[in-house]
């Protein structure tokens, strides 16, 4: 027998023994090693081939910390999720071949809740949806900041990638605060005034005193956070939605810089949202097979035919105006001064409006011409967004390529969507904004895909992009040609200094960086983490 | 020779090479050593009885690089201070004896201003003076967030000690990214985006790609911070500040209460600071030695009197209204109409209020009886900071209990001046910003010195209260004394839950925590300082 079978050997046996010893604290039941759910998580929205040996479903933190010590000392790998709706960078899948998935979905409580100080303290396996519910069901004057994924998706999940959402709370690791951690050796962190006994402030302030260690968890494998306060906005006196279009492409550098004073001073103190013709279509409908007659990729040609007789633009934007009613009238004559002669369409919509706009669809189209029953079709999950109310809808996007329509319970993984996403952070410029549109826009389509683009204004000097490259996982070939074209478009937009915020299981760099960054992060790792048993892999390549 | 002996001649002859070698760096006149310089560096607004050999001043990094990497060859310990104005925590003096103090002055360039994106890219040498006389001569329609310290005092040391200042930006480690750091062993470690070649969003998106490290190098002893991007903001359109008086002290609860909505409601988008009557009375004058007789402390019914005759309330606020002329007329709409009954008297100044006020303050105070210019005296300053513009004004405070008046240049670590700040958190709730205030209240006056308070809605939810025990260093005994009523106050705080967020050289725990925060801080520490040199002691005690 050759030195690697023994070592195959010798880690089997490791297995058979950690899993005995994790039955033993969960269960047998939560400790999942059948084929088809085992495949089930490995099977990501592109081509991965990293294998899962197991699943572990910990019901609490002692239960989470008990397996983390078998895992030490067994030596084997764990990769932890949420809720694992992590669909374009990789939902479920690890970095590294053979690694125990952790699922925390079982650890879902609800742990405080201030209405007056407006925060909850939850688990990681609570969702935007359970939250949503919650608050309901207390008739809370409270909004959560809801990302456009699916409302199964965990808060700590999306918050801990540093996802971000529709409201003024839009930055969501900037709106958080508490953590307990569970390190990877099992043991206990609390970050913020909340380690010390009795503190009053510690889901209130974040920074504590001394060193403060939140940044550390994030887009990390230095702990698993089982505790976060997220912090909740006070529902305003009045709302109202922004709706805008441009109808040229290259409308969109004026916009961008139309748009960033007001993020600037405050006027907008919400992310505004831009998003493309093919993101837009995306929304409404799946490719079109018909018109193109199988073809693909959609044609920029195409697209411009598609968007004069579905009336939407080149470019179409949305976002929020929060505050009383004088604070929001006044945000309202503030962004019609600023985007005067900068796009071709803008509308606002409130509460009153959408309800009355959803009684006389009809007769305001045979008033005005305009098709307003469409446009509320797809105005309203995004205006339920700003809102803090979650939405399915954005997912039916996954099946863009796919030439089935989506099934009444959509799961992207199962149902072979191709998703990739990369991510780039601009200067809130427009010609920063435009230059990568451009790129994307080129190397998708030279690549065969539809250059389905949205461009985030998610501070006050940054633009998030998300680039989505869609295909039908079942198109034979299509996951190497998405690949390769993943990496053409990442490669192009580094050399110009347009960093992802957010990287997936897909990013893999020629060589692992050696900068300060780096060599600290290592050296922490090292002292957190001596068996290197905590997603090993997970942005370290960075 | 005892071993005590042997030793101590190891470490002298160690710091004499060690010296040799600086100068070979920095040249002689930077290496300083006289007995003059290094007692003034060892001189707080306390007793403390550190000494420092020497004070190094590096003009770049790179000297600052070598310095270090001597002192590690050396095994001497080394305490870096920006400016040096901590007052109240320790000033310049090191937590540990016989640590060389490394003077970050003379690295005070500014290295990137861009008006567009509003951020300016500085060094630790450079103070809040400096950057506004640089805004200022560049016509710049940007405003820094000032505190209410000196002037003189280092942008990015307020910042890494998590001070906080009085517009919507005065939050000031909320509002600053991509961090270089020159790390206990010289390298150089650089945060967020900024660690890319070419990455266009490095002073613009903090949170970079991977675990954001810039909280680890706050409040600690892990790295020295030796540039820094500062998010400015935008003048606004208009700018109005208010000013609102109680005369109960029991009133703060209610008024408490009726701010909170509005902070968190984004109404009041900059902190609102609210000052008893003692700190009040500092800012006008020093203690009343001759109504008095000599006496301390100033007894409730003493300033109860000064406070009619002077005519200010038991609690004294202001802040800032920051917008366009509607925003702003909305905000104070609302202001009103939350304040109505639960403050004696409510004014708006804006500059235009300003200037004819103090052409006709006389007049106006006949015509309204209000005795305008000793308002406008009090609040000219304040007012300022409110847009940004630093001031000496409440240095003079630090003079309180001294007999002469405060020098035309102050320097409470030269004059005595006795100082010692106390800064714990409590929730932006009534009923705990009073608990704070009586304890604080009843234990000064307890040991013989004036509660002056101030409590700063730093956040939406939280209060940074500051309690100054403010006394004089020349009279004997007071040293003791105001130590151990700083020991007796900062303990029965912590028992109820108010800690603080920010320590001095002073606060020394009864014992070392063993948390789960400290354990890895400790890791952290052990691999990022393997000789334990840079700053040994300092926020270890948390």
């Amino acid at each position: 027998m050759g030195t690697e079978a023994i070592l195959a050997r010798t880690a089997a046996s490791a297995l058979v023994l950690a899993l005995e010893e994790w039955a033993g604290i969960l269960g047998s039941s939560h400790v999942v090693v059948d084929l088809a759910s085992r495949q089930a998580a490995e099977t990501a929205t592109f081509g991965t081939t990293q294998t899962i040996p197991a699943i572990l479903r910990p019901a609490n933190r002692e239960e989470l910390q008990k397996c983390m010590r078998i895992a030490n000392r067994f030596s084997i790998p764990v990769y932890p999720v949420s809720s694992g709706k992590n669909w374009g960078y990789g939902s479920r899948v690890p970095y590294r071949h053979d690694c125990v998935l952790i699922d925390l979905s079982r650890m879902n409580r609800i742990l405080d809740f201030n209405e007056k100080l407006a925060y909850v303290t939850v688990e990681p396996g609570v969702t935007q949806r359970q939250l949503f519910e919650f608050l309901q069901s207390r008739a809370s004057g409270l909004w959560l900041d809801a990302t456009g994924s699916s409302p199964d998706c965990s808060l700590i999940g999306n918050t801990m990638e540093r996802g971000f959402g529709h409201t003024p709370y839009g930055d969501h690791f900037a709106h958080v605060c508490g953590f307990e951690v569970v390190l990877p050796t099992g043991q206990i962190a609390e970050t913020g005034f909340s380690r010390f006994t009795g503190a009053q402030a510690g889901p209130l302030y974040r920074w504590g005193v001394g060193p403060s260690l939140e940044g550390l968890f994030s887009q990390s494998n230095l702990g698993i956070v089982t505790r976060m306060t997220i912090w909740l906005m006070p529902a305003p006196e009045h709302f109202e939605a922004f709706f805008f279009q441009c109808s040229r492409h290259d409308q969109l550098e004026s916009l961008v810089e139309a748009l960033r004073p007001l993020r600037l001073q405050g006027i907008l103190r919400s992310t505004v949202h831009i998003a493309n013709d093919y993101k837009v279509l995306g929304g409404i409908q799946q490719y079109p097979w018909e018109e193109t007659r199988g073809a693909t990729p959609l044609l920029p040609e195409q697209i411009g035919r598609l968007r004069d007789r579905l009336k939407f633009g080149a470019w179409s934007g949305s976002g929020g105006l929060y505050g009383t009613r004088g604070q929001v009238a006044e945000a309202r004559r503030c962004l019609r001064q600023a985007l005067k002669g900068k796009v071709d369409r803008l509308q606002f919509l409130d509460d009153r409006r959408l309800a009355f706009a959803s009684r006389f669809a009809k007769l305001y189209q045979f008033i005005t011409g305009w098709d307003l029953s469409r446009t509320l079709a797809l105005a309203r999950p995004v205006y339920g967004l700003m809102k803090g109310i979650p939405t399915e809808q954005p997912l039916a996007s996954a099946y863009w390529r796919k030439k089935n329509a989506p099934p009444s319970r959509p799961d992207p993984d199962r149902d072979g969507c191709g998703l990739l996403w990369c991510a780039p952070v601009a200067p809130m410029e427009g010609r920063h904004a435009l230059a990568v549109a451009d790129l994307a826009i080129s190397i998708l389509l030279d690549y065969g895909f539809e250059p389905s683009i949205s461009m985030t204004l998610i501070t006050e000097r940054a633009v998030a992009c998300v680039i989505s490259i869609s295909y039908d996982r079942h198109e034979p070939g299509q996951d190497e040609q998405a690949m390769a074209c993943y990496r053409h478009l990442q490669r192009e937009l580094t050399e110009r200094g347009y960093y992802s915020y957010r990287l997936g299981v897909q990013a893999i760099p020629d060589g692992r960086r050696e900068d300060g960054q780096n060599h600290l992060v290592r050296a922490i790792k090292d002292a957190f983490d001596p068996n290197g048993i905590l997603a090993p892999g997970r942005y370290e390549a960075v």
